[in-house]
């Protein structure tokens, strides 16, 4: 069980395929659902709180023929603290869910499917898929979330629809993201400007591993802020009618960079490849910072033997708690960097990490 | 006569072997002799300076047998300004030379011997050989200095030796000097306080270009400032030991670095190397920091597969002049960047210039 989910080659959002790959790294949609009955978690007592969480893990294990195999069942408090930050690094689980003792996950074997249980609702389900794919991901989470209904009390109301945790996320308890690489617009200057027109079409812009985070690698989540009121197909509708603006901009921002300022931009991308081929300590930052100029480069034809999937492989399986899972002792952080740097060097030469 | 002296790979001293070719890159014996009978040359009006200049290189040019064929005769009211820059750039001739309508350059066929006429004496001839090899040097200019006396009315005073335009030349005419690549005395910020030290023994250090130029890819001149009251063999002993003491402290700041710091110098010798390789603009400045770090990494054994030669080409090779040489139409300082940057990357992975 502990190896489930710690495998950087596994998730199928890391396959770097899907629409506007180029720009759309990832799809995610998300519904916050509370079992009727049940205080919301930060009121359960332990008993309580593994109740809900055998609750919902019966229905899943007695799913028939192929699909009651589909899913793996992690335990927080049995896992050990390397594997939940590994999680967290492959945006499974959430960096709150990974602390608390009753968390637990319900991870399909694609890991495009994950169930946090006793997160801040009872259940926050997740799919994430590569690419631009917010209505894929949808009717996949749908048909999970019908079936939940059919067999769980799910705690809704009449006037304020799914009841959840935290008022924010009433109505549909759906929040639709995604993952978007803005190198162009960052370089250019325009991206804080966008993002606050963004903001006022009722969308969040966030860093790489959510709230609070910063953007490393030039990564961007873009998201719905408003979950009451719309129908479902309204918020992936408006969602990803902003995106495309986006993609639109940075798209239009790369062929400016590439028309008026062509050399020295290719020289930043070759220097970022020619770092990561060869420096021998690299920090988390700096390899998010490479990457990113790298992804940019492939996508423009300057180096066009890479694929996203591999640059994917090296952005999160190269995060802290990844390098360290590499090892067999305890690595200080100079000696992360140092691990990370071979990590790195091993998979841009297409040696085997 | 236009491409003499202007094709990177024919400089002996730039073939990187000699003794402690590590760290002494090459030396040079330089002896100021005057005609009798003549001013110094900036009180000569331009008739009178050609005449010495026909004077020398008749010499030269009636030399018997092999000995005749062995020196080229560049006058620098002939030489384009690119080609007299090309010639600074190698160590062949001194920025003040390449402005003087009446300078002309006597260089052999391995451009180890150099005679600038004209320059601040009639004659300044130098002898740069590669690695620590000052003997050596000085007895090949001696034999000529001798076979000049010859020939020429040499001044000569019996109280003040030679007589030379500037005071400080005076007795031999003689300064020796060799060219340090002392990076580890630079990294471990020992350098400034050893060349006080060697201040006060009567030694000079000066940067990669002569006098008033910067210590560019931390190469440093190493020379006698007394040539008045010693022989020729007490200014080249006490240089030489001078050196070797230089060298002897370099090699432990070497092991010192080495054993202290191993991974984080292996780390910025690989990433000078990545930079070299995979760069399209590099500046002059920025091409020395790098070839020294590679140096450096050659030296112990950290990046094997390279040899100094080629570093001296590098090194050489790609400063300004060099870069225009190789251009067919003119280069403003950005498109030489980039023109620099790919020298550089074809050199180093192997291919032809």
């Amino acid at each position: 069980m502990s190896t489930v989910g710690v495998n950087a080659n596994a998730s199928k959002w890391m396959q770097g395929d899907g629409k506007e790959s180029d720009i759309v790294i990832s799809s995610r949609i998300r519904l916050a659902r509370n079992l009727a009955g049940y205080s919301f978690p930060h009121l359960l007592n332990h008993e309580q709180a593994m109740q809900v969480v055998e609750k919902v893990a019966s229905v899943f294990a007695n799913l028939p023929g192929e699909e009651g195999k589909e899913y793996d069942m992690l335990y927080m408090q049995y896992l050990p603290s390397l594997d939940r930050q590994v999680l967290v690094e492959k945006h499974l689980i959430s960096p709150q869910l990974a602390e608390k003792e009753e968390g637990a996950l319900l991870l399909s074997k694609g890991e495009d499917v994950a169930i946090m249980l006793n997160e801040e609702d009872h259940l926050r389900m997740q799919c994430l898929l590569p690419g631009l794919q917010l209505e894929v991901a949808w009717q996949k989470l749908n048909k999970i979330d019908d079936m939940l209904e059919e067999k769980l009390d799910i705690a809704f109301d009449n006037q304020f629809g799914y009841l959840t945790a935290c008022p924010t996320n009433l109505g549909t308890g759906l929040r639709a993201s995604v993952m978007l690489h803005l190198p162009a617009l960052v370089f250019t200057k325009q991206a804080d400007q966008l993002f606050s027109v963004v903001n006022k079409v009722g969308m969040t812009v966030r860093g790489l591993y959510g709230e609070g985070t910063k953007a490393g690698g030039n990564m961007f989540q873009l998201s719905n802020q408003v979950t009451l009121g719309l129908t479902e197909e309204e918020i992936l509708s408006r969602l990803n009618k902003v995106v495309m603006q986006v993609i639109e901009q940075e798209k239009q921002a790369r062929i400016w960079l590439q028309k008026e300022n062509d050399k020295a931009l290719a020289d930043r991308i070759w220097r970022a490849y020619g770092i990561l081929t060869n420096a021998r300590s690299i920090s988390s930052d700096e390899m998010m910072e490479k990457c990113s100029l790298i992804r940019l480069g492939m996508d423009l034809g300057i180096l066009p033997n890479l694929n996203s999937a591999m640059l994917n492989r090296i952005m999160v399986g190269t995060q802290p708690a990844f390098v360290q899972k590499k090892s067999v002792k305890e690595l200080d952080p100079q000696e992360r960097d140092w691990q990370r740097a071979e990590m790195i060097r091993k998979q841009l030469r297409g040696e085997e990490l």
